[in-house]
């Protein structure tokens, strides 16, 4: 199976949810991107879809938003 | 491990995240429940924090909302 990918901001949402996540999928099959530290990759995200943080993109390309964490518009600053 | 809950109903964002998430995490981990059908278990949710569907009640007791299907408000009338 390919990999998920998890984008988050470090926000205590996310950190909730990657904790979820994480044990529901397994950290093998997850790769996780904080795009607050990493925003040379929001532009990768925002072509899946990704409008907030936290997210899981599928290997099928799905952005799955889980609950909200923080808008992409405001990692940009 | 115990099993999730995916709470859903029927709408084509719940049947998308459905199948996303029954592929993550696997058909045997997740019970589903449709919640236009099933409506006694509405109050079930709501108190896991359940807010919209479709949501994903993990083991642990966290509602993981996705994306937006409908508010469960909606799904009282």
């Amino acid at each position: 199976m390919s990999k998920s990918i998890f984008y988050h901001a470090g926000c205590p949402v996310c950190v909730s949810a990657e904790l979820d996540i994480l044990s529901l999928i397994g950290n093998e099959n997850v790769e996780i991107v904080h795009l607050g530290e990493d925003a040379a990759r929001i532009p990768e995200a925002e072509k899946a879809g990704v409008t907030s943080v936290p997210v899981l993109v599928t290997p099928n390309g799905n952005a799955l938003h889980i609950n909200f964490g923080a808008s992409l518009a405001d990692l940009k600053v």
